[in-house]
């Protein structure tokens, strides 16, 4: 047993620490303001392009990948802290190009693309000249349940012919977005898991259009937005299957496991910077006579805070741990678990933080608003904590099913 | 003791609830797309004037106020019912000229203003001609508390003289705003309840100036809207302050009583609105083979939403029946569980519904994310619950103190 | 909408506090200095007799019951202040002659008994001078679900036979037990709500053995005590089936409702000298320097429990209200609310009180530790709060059932 | 990072895990019958020294020292998943020689101790033929305060006379007690860490004398107790002071660390065995003619728990870790930590198995009541849950002191 992280992760820890509250976290406000102040609320602010040169110079680029040609030979459990101080700040994770969908995108490509669209494809997501979104949700089903899904990919001779609606397809909004990874139905009649295919889309193809961008909570998210998508008899030659026909379970499976972690090592960033600001404020604002820290229950807030984030912490590196040692399916439980609580746990420390700032909190005057809309996001982006709980009872309790 | 509305509460409470059902909600939609649609945002609807039209013409109209020559002549504890409804639509209250802070404002000028001020000001206000804002919170200072107050309204002859930095004035955003109430710091020797002022201010005073308009999460909530205002030696007559100089926070305890209890009861009714929506989505949507609300603990959770509900329904009932037969004193403590409670249970009903709706709860297909930042803001906007929660506790432990 | 209480109840609850306060509370310590005392516990420390002497001569007697001619001809919503103030301490229900399972005994036998039956045991009971039991819950199935129960009751000639295992029998270890209400299956074939008999039985009945005592948590609960009883072979004439074969389930639903009510009364009482103790306790006793009060989340705490207790005892009084103007039919939804609701409140606010007080609140010097104990049997004692829940969101969702 | 125990503490906690489910937890029920039947109470049932025999004999003794002489040379990140299996049963400490307060008083007197204390006391200690106390706690005084303590130690001549009262004095009841360890004040002018001693006290020395035992919820956890001790002019000579006078605070201070992490880590088990109980009831009770488990929210309670058990343990052996690579001081946030949160776990986990339960939860036919009982007591009994939040919240804040 030993908590003590490798001294490679410990040197990008640090390294990647520095990065963010030195280069980024300060000009946050820059970003916001060249965001909001153009007329097109959909084009990247260019400070972005400048940090992210600047990252990949000093080798700050592709760390989530664990191979050592990419990435930086990071595994899982290594990647975990990297990835904390990445969430701190919502443009962090796009600097050094480890922003969500793209990884996941690159991820499924880098192992079951074809030689071709890793070429012309995952080079440029890994250059950062590309952005990607996933096209998996559908307005009309519980998507919780995947055997629900109606949006189809039909073999047809040499083809494949999409036909459906998606909806938060996140990053479609972004103006380099060039393709998509769509999902859907194939055979019916197939094993259940294996009736859907995965299907590389280019974003400009016939038939591919962008309906609405969605809001999550008053936020659009400009400029990756939240796209609902339609596909209508869009034709792609069927060596746009990724991994062929029937795989695309299988692949989201892969996908989701590590995919989620990542959302909850960054959401373990966000809680430590919401709960920073609410200390900062706690020891810097009076009312009543008294510093915030000691009116009502702030300390206990405060101290529950800490051991929420701590534990989270905790769980999270051992899944992570688990992922590395015994594989996704070996880290089954310990993933469901952190699914279900870390979001609600980020969910819960930043509307404290919130609550502590008053009007601050709810504006955009800090990075909190969006963190509370982000993490309540969480909740349900990789399907809600409920099903992620489901499967942590299923498990439980199967280790019970036979005894008297 | 006797749970059952008077008639007259009842018929009022079917005739909104009526109007609301089947005039506004079918109508919402509509009017997001109006609001979205348009190059100005910050412009009125077309449809909300009809409606106005139509209730005023039913009598549905100041319903909020008890006397009979403007209002319906209804009492705190009828009217709360009246307003519950009225919480099921973010619109409505405007349409019924019952939404704050014109309701604060009006009954301020009722009580307190010149027969000049109640003229000018007052009619068109009753008339829904012209919408005002109430300037408090500042940004520098903590706000809960109000001998923090750095704004001034000093007197200099026959004027007085306002300066200082206000924020989260509601409703300034609005074309038809046309004046404020300012509230600032005139006589800083005196008792620290006669300290302040609070003054009358045209919108058009030279030295008024809206610096800008704050977001609630994501939300610019227009076209009402959210200010960030500065007095910069702003100059009135005298006659300007309301009820006279160092009366400030005398009328602002009286109108900060039953102004939070109005958002306490509409709160009821947009937390039935959100069960109503979470019991619909539970018993139509599908997920693994079964309805929702027959997976994981929905059921529960839809258990105690209604307990959540019903019980902060009779405790608002109370605190308004106190109201009624005690005054803003006498009903102090239960105002103050209401103020520190019921916001804080329609922000756990809200975000309950949201979670059962998956993705949609997030985006604006449904009011609930509207609802969940309208909840969140009112944790903080008449003062943080934990503000509240103090006053309860004092009053509690003032009944001990002098035993042994 | 009327939130005061009649005069008459008005005059009851000052009445009856008095008694507790003056004459009950201050003996709680001699009283269980008797009981501990004894080299046996399960008498009665003649203080009780005493006790219920002066109650009964100052017409305090058998409150619960609404007609005049053995009580008060209070309504339910007129008890429920009344029984909720003897809810204050443990020892007061049977010094007023209204304590469970005595009461519900008392209404089944009123309502449905035999002229014979309320001879010969109803009179003695409402006398207090003899004491009560009732046998429904059974050890070895889930008796929430009451299709599970395996106990009969057989039809055979004039004489009904009863074999089964009962407990949580409350009251049977008590020196004046004398007879138990027992439930029984009679007719498996019948309608599941026509299945079921209630029998009287002596409790010297051949056949009837008490197993054992079962403790709560390490509370025996002497002199009542909660028992284990078999039932083998044990003979009744026919006549002693209450109102006739087949009609137990309906009497149990009417005992069972009323019956919970009065255990939620009472737990408010109990709810509110536990907040009591934990406020002269925060303004007495002192730590760093500090009365408790003012350490850490200490007032928010107190002011919780107070918003918890109000409104707690606003949705008792409420659903008491619905039973006196509705019926037990119109009151279901609210019933089951307070069942579900109420007990876990007072636990919530009891372990409040005992954590404030440090070791002293877990052990017997305060009566905090037999509140905790008996706030959480309430939990279970008729339904678990989950099946009242059940009951809540069932009704809530068929509102919702037709609507597209 | 590496979250796999080493070779030796996997081995013993599978020995020791064996051990308790083998012989340990099949003879509870033995135990217990054989407790409760006594005419004394106050005995030790023989088949504990059975037990503790054959533990010796297999070498499972001494464990949580970590010095290879006495123990097994586990260091305190190796113990705690041992201690952890213990804790599935609160008869097992004692049969291993790991119960507390002995293994704490064992620590100080091989750390602190003259040559002549440990051989007379701490070698019989050691060899499980005699037991001990500790006198902290004070009935008078908030005992989370320490500088709150009446108790005195006056040094006189080569005399030490000790006078005050204590209570919670776990163990005094044992009929193999022996000794306690006092700690009082000895300098009240000196260095607020250098005013109290701890002194070693035979049961027998003149002056002390056990006034009550002190019931936990009902219970008096017989054999060891609870007691109420007072201490009048006990006079000792002067090098009964451990470690010499002035040294109590520094030696408690060691003392508790460790010792309250012991509780935590067998906290973890209990809860562990509470939630494996609560699995094979949900899967084996039907209601509604489903298992339980299938019921309204069962499952995502399960969920939780196991959810709640796992992030605890975590945190548990972070603490224990710091422990060993950091000392207690290092560790002093993570302790505190543990010790806020980890009872309070334990008591919501076995709660909700008690509740699952049903009645057959509070009684003794499971160990369900006196874990929570235990567990409730854990919140209290090293100091309540929120002074250990104070010091979780008071090292945060301690960070942001100085910025701005």
């Amino acid at each position: 047993m030993d908590f003590a992280h490798s001294p490679r992760a410990r040197e990008y820890v640090e390294r990647v620490a520095g990065f963010v509250d030195t280069e980024i976290i300060p000009r946050e406000r820059e970003y916001l303001g060249a965001l909001r102040g153009r007329a097109d609320r959909w084009a990247v602010p260019p400070l972005v392009g400048e940090l992210k040169a600047r990252a990949r110079e000093q080798g700050l680029w592709n760390l989530f990948l664990p191979d050592t040609r990419h990435g930086a030979g990071l595994g899982v459990v290594e990647y975990a802290p990297v990835a904390e101080v990445m969430g701190r700040s919502l443009i962090a994770p796009e600097v050094f190009n480890c922003n969500a969908p793209d990884t996941g995108n690159a991820e499924v490509l880098l192992h079951h693309g074809s030689d071709e669209q890793r070429e012309r494809w995952l080079e440029p997501l890994l250059d950062g000249r590309i952005r990607s979104a996933f096209c998996m949700t559908e307005p009309e089903v519980a998507s919780s349940d995947a055997s629900n899904m109606e949006a189809t990919a039909v073999l047809d001779g040499d083809e494949v012919v999409l036909d459906g609606r998606k909806w938060w397809s996140t990053g479609i909004g972004h103006p380099d977005c060039r393709f998509v990874i769509f999902m859907g139905l194939t055979d019916p009649g197939a094993h259940r898991h294996r009736r859907h295919s995965m299907v590389l889309v280019p974003l400009d193809t016939p038939g591919v259009r962008i309906e609405r961008m969605l809001p999550v909570l008053g936020y659009l998210d400009e400029p990756y937005g939240h796209g609902e998508v339609s596909f209508t008899g869009v034709r792609l030659p069927s060596s746009a299957i990724i991994g062929g026909p029937g795989r695309g379970f299988e692949i989201a499976q892969g996908r989701l496991g590590p995919g989620r972690i990542h959302h909850c090592m960054r959401l373990i960033g966000m809680a430590e910077r919401a709960l920073e600001l609410a200390c900062r404020r706690a020891v810097s604002r009076t009312a009543f006579g008294k510093p915030l820290a000691n009116l009502g229950g702030n300390r206990e807030r405060i101290a529950r805070a800490r051991i929420a984030i701590d534990r989270a912490r905790l769980q999270v590196l051992h899944a992570a741990w688990l992922l590395d040692t015994a594989g996704p399916l070996g880290a089954l439980g310990q993933l469901s678990q952190v699914k279900a609580a870390v979001p609600a746990m980020a969910q819960e420390v930043v509307d404290m933080a919130v609550q502590l700032h008053g009007g601050a909190g709810l504006s955009d005057d800090t990075p909190l608003a969006g963190f509370l809309a982000a993490a309540r996001a969480l909740r349900l982006a990789d399907g809600p904590d409920e099903v992620h709980l489901g499967v942590v009872a299923k498990l439980e309790l199967s280790r019970h099913r036979e005894r008297p």
